[in-house]
């Protein structure tokens, strides 16, 4: 077989850069002049692109259509907004060009995220940990009696893909009664799937609702006025998927109203946000800086994922995580 | 049958009340002249327990010791120092008294609590909650990429009762390898058990240490200052179990020397800490109010909970959460 030209665009730790030329050896490796700044930041257009079979980065869609020789792009992270078009979708498949993300990478740390968000307003402790009430004391009351166990709680995830079975999975012990939004259901989910029609009707009885939703053409501002309106009275929104996908005006509106008790993002839009943001003094508005899928070795865990898939893409049988 | 006088020292909701009213009839219930302050306070010496069958509830050990009839104690709460000692034991059963305890109505959140320390911990939230920093910033990478995956962390028990195996459930499928120490293993736990000789080794490899031991004489203190020396240099101590178990003093200097990385209580000695206390302001200490085992309709599951047990003790059948 000849060797293969691997391009990568990624910024890699250097035992990250070990794995990978060892385990990508004896096919070539080729580098940018500049290498990404972040895992969701576009690379400027690149010529040794050009010449690539195999792709594992961040690359500009330009860059990527124009790679005549181009098989197979690994886009080192579970987002693909970008590549996310029918335009992209049909140029790919006319190439022949085989699409995977790095989801698989992330469903474990975003999963975990979004439980410490979950548990961390299950058992109060914005309040909770600012506070040295005494035993017996209204504070105390207030705080000790409203916990919530999580198997007492209805969880709407929206979004059913990578992170929210893992964090099914994570639910499972707690007996928490989850559904999640979907929208074409497969048959192979393992909570029941909530459908466009059925939605109304989930979101008026969820004590939380989860997005995980990506950003895409049909996302974009899916939690808006009309969703929050829709929600039950002192439930508790999260976002772990995408910023975009949240009318955020409708979101402060929700939070200021009361009608939302809380809300937990990860994401939102712009990133960071602009000081002064409504978001950033909203009541009960909890805020990380996008970093839900981060975990230590990030780089080591995404060349190990690229190399299984190496490893199958020369031996001819079926990616993991393929999106196209 | 002889109706049984049941005497009942809690402090109930109007709900608990009536469930526990109509969950006792046809017995008899008896009430003291004035309720307990809060589930942990020892009420004061009532004549109305001289006469009781069965008790419910913080009464004080010399009333129960004086009541003749007593056949039955269940404690309203998952600790019960006061009669967990040598003399009490001995009275108990020379008196043929059975002593339960709540801990299957605790198990569950204070489980729930612990593990939204762990993740709050692994997630970096204390500092993430505080930070709108861009991606690809130093301060991001150094939130990003210091979060550890549940399934990377080593957790030592310490203690083996209902709440470690509630946790134990709970943190199953983040593949987190979990050990426990016990003081006399029974052969029947869910994790391998490290025994005092083993325990300098695995304090050792802890990643995190979750105290939930029970105060006792053989309890106190007994996380000191050469326990805290034994611990992984970066590890992190959590305490749901009772303050007296800890010599505060070690674990402060063990947080100021940055031996340990954080701690998270939600138990200390005295409670709530008096303002300027070493642990209010040491580095990394979290710190929540005695809140782990509340939830919602707390006082219903402590009733719910003894009226299982009281038709257990009418029908004669084994009662849960004996303890003596």
């Amino acid at each position: 077989m000849k060797a293969l030209k691997v391009f990568c665009d990624m910024r890699l730790t250097d035992t990250a850069l070990r794995l990978f030329e060892q385990g990508v050896a004896p096919h070539l490796v080729v580098y940018p002049a500049t290498p990404a700044g972040s895992v969701l930041a576009q690379a400027a257009f690149d010529p040794g692109l050009a010449e690539a079979d195999v792709v594992f980065g961040q690359p500009a869609v330009g860059s990527v259509l124009a790679a005549t020789r181009l098989r197979w792009l690994q886009v080192a992270s579970a987002g693909y907004t970008r590549f996310d078009t029918p335009e992209f979708r049909a140029a790919a498949a006319a190439a022949g060009l085989a699409v995977t993300n790095s989801s698989s990478v992330y469903a474990g740390p975003c999963a975990e995220h979004v439980l410490s968000f979950i548990l961390a307003q299950a058992r109060l402790l914005p309040s909770a940990l600012r506070s040295q009430c005494a035993s017996g004391s209204a504070e105390w009351d207030r705080l000790r009696h409203g916990c919530i166990p999580l198997g007492q709680q209805t969880i709407l995830l929206l979004g059913y893909g990578a992170i929210a079975l893992r964090l099914v999975e994570l639910l499972r012990p707690f007996g928490t009664p989850v559904s999640a939004y979907r929208r074409r259901a497969r048959g192979d989910e393992t909570v029941p799937i909530v459908t466009a029609e059925s939605l109304p009707a989930a979101l008026a009885v969820a004590d939380a609702v989860v997005n995980i939703l990506p950003d895409n053409a049909e996302s974009r501002n899916f939690c808006d006025a009309k969703h929050f309106a829709q929600l039950k009275p002192g439930s508790v929104f999260y976002n772990i998927g995408r910023g975009t996908t949240v009318d955020q005006t409708a979101l402060v509106a929700a939070l200021e109203s009361g009608r939302l008790a809380a809300a937990w993002l990860d994401v939102t839009d712009p990133e960071p946000l602009p000081p002064g943001h409504p978001l950033l003094i909203a009541p009960n508005c909890h805020l990380t800086p996008h970093i839900a899928g981060g975990h230590r070795n990030e780089a080591e865990s995404l060349v190990r994922h690229f190399l299984d898939n190496f490893q199958r893409f020369v031996a001819g049988t079926p990616l993991h995580d393929r999106v196209m």
